[in-house]
């Protein structure tokens, strides 16, 4: 079970003391099922544990929200937001006794406003259905984590989500303008603001994306927005090994150009995808590097040529500018199946290391070598042009001896990418999954003020306790 | 004077309990001498109340500026750190009794390296400076505040501070990856991180970026670097009104361009030019509207036709694409000299407003009522494609009566810009000229989670206490 700092009223004495704590939550939405509890209690990350909730809150109100905090507030309950229930570090996983915030039903696109470039949105809003509306008026939301089709905005805000076009347009961060919050003490702020630049005050707003739930609830968001996007010309590379695609990787840096995709998929990604929906891809490639650029007109053409020879100076087996969008599409729709792909193998524990780019060739070696280490199945993907991997652990489910070895290759990866310089959460968060993690990567005197703005901000400890920090 | 929580060294009775301190400073680097201490108390805000310090630090190592920063902590004298001093709201002001952090000597740039397209440098590095060693390497820090001649990185970060580039590249926050910190309990702490990514742990790089020195002090930066920029091409358009220029930057942002800098400089601003250096700008204009575009090839000339058509619809008395680089490159330069042209007319009092782009209009409409209103000489110039004005509130020294009704128009136009759902405080910082607006433009429970964060983190309020938030 996850830890908790707060009385655990799924078990039966504490039960009676919770026996009203549904009478004092918002009426009209609160559940307190069994079986739709069930289907509440965790998120994508298999490997994380997860509590027992007492109740499910599913406002359509800000109001709704600040009351069921408030009730929390009084009686120090845990309050666990969730969104689509995407992550891949047990962010959202249900704590005992907490109460849980799904904002699935705060869907409404509040406003898209083409001259100020802004969109605010309720934060149940689906990612996919921001970009559509965007694009009906000629805008661009670009952070695209490939849950886009599922996840909301809310949790792509409490995660500082990234994606595929990060590497030249940057991460949800980048596009916060302002939040509606609801604090762990119950009160209703906007932070941020509405316009193009302002520093009046602390930078409350960039504190909030990416707390994964444990400052606050997110109520409204308002997001930047770029002129929409121009086409994109893709160039494919084959590789023979992971190393040689990372150099090629690294050659494109040291370019000077910016793509604006650069993904990795290596041959146990490729072969988990031929095998659902025989593609053919593990047959003509090792590793597959995708890269895409939007430059405009004759740019476009220069940018693409020079990634073309990068990855032929790097000994690509085959590279070439795709003429045909339909097979351009289709090798981005495999990039995104990867996961779910991998997810079909077995129990999947998700990396996110993110390395130098400098580093990307040792890094990926050392994945390899990892794998080998500990006889253990280790497929990769990875946002390459921004050093962001995603080694993916595959166990069989109840091979305790495969599950132990995954676990060894996990810490491995991780401490190896804070060796080199890099992190051990690129875009995923921490959740439960990388607290430790976290505890290796940053100094005890950064823990500390972590801590310590915790406290100052959620004084009972009811937001997502346990999560990120451990107590 | 400003007010300050700790005791006053600087009255006679308090010096002699701080008579050894200058013993416990880093000695090689530390001065009490009257002369020197002048020279350090007050930064570029004429307006501002300054104290009168107890000892000047100049380090040259972080060891000597977290030395400085444990003797203050053990004896909650105030820190005071200073890059410049070319800041406007009083930021870098002394208090009385505390001790000055100069890092004009920590000026060494570590590194720049092009491959991971970032550099890492010492605080007191000169903006500009590092704008050219950047270029030498075929890259390019946008951040570029009109005092980039001499203010500091350090400087740059404890503000946010802005520029002309920002509507299209953004702020400083924008380009911040990591900082090295020494905090309010004298802990040397390295915050964020090299790679393109990262979510591990909360956003203290941005909580620190724009905290104008009252949660630590900046000991080394490393910022994100982008390609150097393409070659700008200019259009000019002359004005009869400040509400038509207003209408079209309005214009160009609904058209769904971004050019790569938008500034206006009004009738005062050019008359001020003219007597300093006799350019003739206020013969032919009332209000000059300076874009520029810095789109590749075809699509540079297409956004040029795009602003100049309007700049046409909009009234312009005189509008072209200016072919002359040379012209082009005098009339940025007047843009830049506007803030001191106009300092040679008397005390300047210098507003920083930001509203949204719809509001353009309707707010330089009120900075023109509330001068006449207050029989008082305003002269602006904005960043008008970010929204973001500075009218530029002159008084002849000594006469109170204008300062009266100076301080009236100050407070007027911040009124009017939060009305207008803008901020008092786009990229100049709040300090202490703007410390009281801040409490109008921020509601009571976010004021208190500021002021719950700089307790968490500067317990015994050492750093820079009274600035941003009054005790």
């Amino acid at each position: 079970m996850t830890a908790c700092k707060n009385e655990a009223p799924g078990t039966s004495s504490a039960q009676d003391d919770y026996s009203d704590l549904r009478s004092e939550l918002p009426n009209s939405c609160t559940t307190t099922d069994e079986e739709i509890l069930n289907s509440y209690e965790r998120d994508q990350a298999s490997w994380a544990n997860s509590g027992r909730p007492a109740a499910l809150v599913r406002p359509t109100t800000v109001a709704e929200i600040q009351q069921a905090v408030q009730v929390c507030y009084e009686r120090s309950i845990p309050v666990v937001t969730r969104g689509a229930g995407t992550g891949l570090a047990g962010g959202a996983n249900a704590l005992d006794g907490c109460v849980i915030i799904s904002t699935e039903r705060m869907n409404r696109i509040v406003e898209i406003n083409p001259l100020e470039r802004l969109a605010v949105v309720e934060p149940g809003v689906v990612n996919n259905d921001l970009t559509h509306a965007c694009a009906a008026e000629g805008l661009w939301y670009p952070p695209d984590p490939a849950s886009a089709e599922w996840s909301t905005i809310g949790g792509n805000v409490a995660t500082n989500a990234g994606g595929l076009c990060c590497v030249k347009y940057g991460v949800t961060r980048d596009y916060v303008l302002s939040l509606q919050v609801v604090t762990g003490t119950g009160d209703l702020v906007t932070l941020g603001r509405r316009t193009a630049k302002g520093v009046a005050g602390y930078d409350l707003v960039g504190l909030m994306t990416g707390s994964e739930g444990t400052l606050g609830v997110i109520t409204e968001v308002t997001l930047r927005l770029r002129p929409q996007q121009q086409p994109q010309t893709t160039v494919v590379g084959y590789f023979s090994s992971m190393v040689d695609a990372a150099n090629a990787v690294r050659a494109i840096a040291e370019s000077g150009i910016t793509p604006s995709a650069l993904e990795l998929m290596d041959q146990n990604c490729l072969k988990a995808i031929d095998r659902w929906r025989s593609m053919g891809l593990s047959d003509e490639a090792h590793t597959i590097l995708l890269a895409r650029t939007d430059a405009e007109g004759a740019a476009a053409d220069a940018e693409a040529g020079e990634i073309l020879s990068c990855f032929r100076t790097n000994g690509s087996t085959w590279a070439a500018q795709s003429t045909d969008q339909g097979e351009a599409d289709a090798l981005f729709s495999a990039r995104r199946l990867a996961y779910p792909a991998v997810e079909r193998l077995g129990n999947v524990l998700t990396e996110d290391v993110c390395v130098p780019k400098s580093q990307l060739p040792r890094m990926l070696d050392a994945v390899e070598s990892i794998a080998a280490a500990n006889d253990t199945l280790i497929a990769t993907i990875a946002h390459a042009g921004d050093g962001n991997l995603h080694p993916l652990i595959v166990t069989t489910p109840g091979d305790t001896g495969q599950e132990t070895r995954a676990r060894r290759a996990f810490d491995q990866i991780m401490a190896v990418a804070i060796r080199l310089g890099g992190t051990i959460t690129g875009e995923h968060g921490v959740g439960t999954l990388k607290a430790p993690g976290l505890e290796h990567e940053l100094s005890t005197a950064v823990m500390a003020m972590h801590k310590k703005i915790k406290q100052a901000l959620d004084p009972r400890s009811i937001m997502n306790p346990g999560k990120v920090l451990t107590p």
